[in-house]
């Protein structure tokens, strides 16, 4: 087996990532991570896309710096917009969250949702991506605005959170039944979201991204040799309710917390 | 009367401060005013105090370019944390949000309620001011992290809307009838708190704020000469449904918009 010691660069515009953070490290223990939160600019999902393509390129430049082995976008919004830049930009392999979760959805049975920010949804790119591997599927989406403040504030299995959902996803049409969660954040709300649509089947970008990682190390860049891979956080301004929300999301306390300037 | 062309500068962290702007061109319709939204990197609600301050100043020096007679930060969270700091560096008075909405609550019978973003709460900037003016008042404190969320929806008049309220509200103790509204986003959303505290006052620190700015201009300042004043708006980053959302906020269609660099 290949072994690379160099660790995982991970980027999201906030700390919805950690719940992709939290699948790779579940499903590739070993391997070290270094996490980029923009916590000073998250949320980008409201921003344009030059802005969100020239944030996810600082991004990736600033990760650079710790020599990592691959980058992952671990935010459907900046894979949305900022991917093909930097993918051409950068000297390591990215990876982003919309692929591996379009890749689940065209094997899906039937027409599929999509669920997501604003910007993810309006991007069209979880569509243009299914459409690639499945032609003439049907795709529906729904732009979720007010889950990732409702996954922040905690209120994960709520009936607030359930007639949210509820109203959200009474735009896709009875036959959808499954629905990618387009939005890193929203695997926390999974209980929500199955009283709010039962027997529907979710797709976790977070965890088909961790398989896609996991088949990418196994093939060529190889894996971290041995024991718990170390995972540094940083971000790029810490408030108040990080560590307590961050906690949530990586399923694992929020120990050391660096402030990076991007 | 003294005259004044020069504009107003307002400065929000987004668009929620175009209710102040509302207020203002009911109050003194002939002012000219700029206006200044940070769209790229709202919200300040959750960033800590450094870098809020140094937004601040940001915004504060790009608005100096328009040869302003008077500076007015539109956002709680920014005259929390920043407003000390710009009135040290603005050549021109500044005032902020907060000693207007204190003023008023410092005024009101019994106990008061101060509801806001968690950073505008954890400042402790409103019971501060409230405090320096009453002393000894009883003042409460909720913060409201989903209410702008919903303003920006949309759901203003809303049975969702009014749980959360409710949910929020609940920690004021029932003595407290009158509660200052510490955020630009919350007057819009009236309807859903009323029904959710019925029989309560609520103070809108837009509307206070405006009063204040008209009894500078009065005493020192000067007013705008005639006619309808000139509204500009700026941005730093124009997403997809700043003119719909802002237009809400404004009680009049948002027409120009430019974008610019902070």
């Amino acid at each position: 087996m290949i072994t690379d010691n160099r660790p995982l660069g991970v980027f999201d515009s906030g700390i919805g990532g950690l719940t992709v953070v939290h699948a790779l490290r579940r499903l590739l223990p070993g391997e070290n991570i270094v996490y980029l939160g923009d916590t000073a600019r998250v949320p980008y999902g409201t921003k344009s896309h030059g802005t969100i393509e020239r944030y996810t390129l600082q991004a990736g430049a600033l990760l650079q710096r710790y020599d990592p082995k691959l980058l992952i976008i671990a935010c459907n919004t900046a894979s949305a917009h900022g991917l093909p830049a930097l993918q051409a930009a950068s000297p390591v392999p990215v990876v982003g969250v919309i692929e591996p979760g379009a890749e689940a959805a065209s094997k899906a049975d039937g027409a599929v949702g999509v669920i997501g920010t604003i910007a993810t949804v309006q991007s069209g790119a979880y569509e243009a991506a299914i459409l690639a591997r499945a032609p003439g599927k049907a795709v529906h989406s729904a732009a979720c605005p007010l889950l990732v403040g409702l996954a922040e504030e905690g209120w994960l299995d709520d009936p607030i959170t359930v007639e949210v959902c509820r109203r959200y996803l009474a735009v896709l049409p009875e036959e959808v039944r499954t629905v990618v969660l387009g939005c890193t954040h929203y695997p926390v709300l999974k209980a929500s979201l199955e009283q709010a649509r039962p027997g529907t089947r979710w797709i976790d970008s977070g965890e088909v991204t961790a398989r896609t990682v996991g088949s990418l190390l196994g093939a060529s860049l190889g894996f971290h040799g041995e024991g718990r891979g170390r995972l540094r956080i940083l971000l790029t301004d810490a408030g108040s309710r990080l560590q307590e929300v961050g906690g949530r999301f990586l399923e694992e306390p929020l120990e050391s917390l660096e402030v990076v300037d991007l």
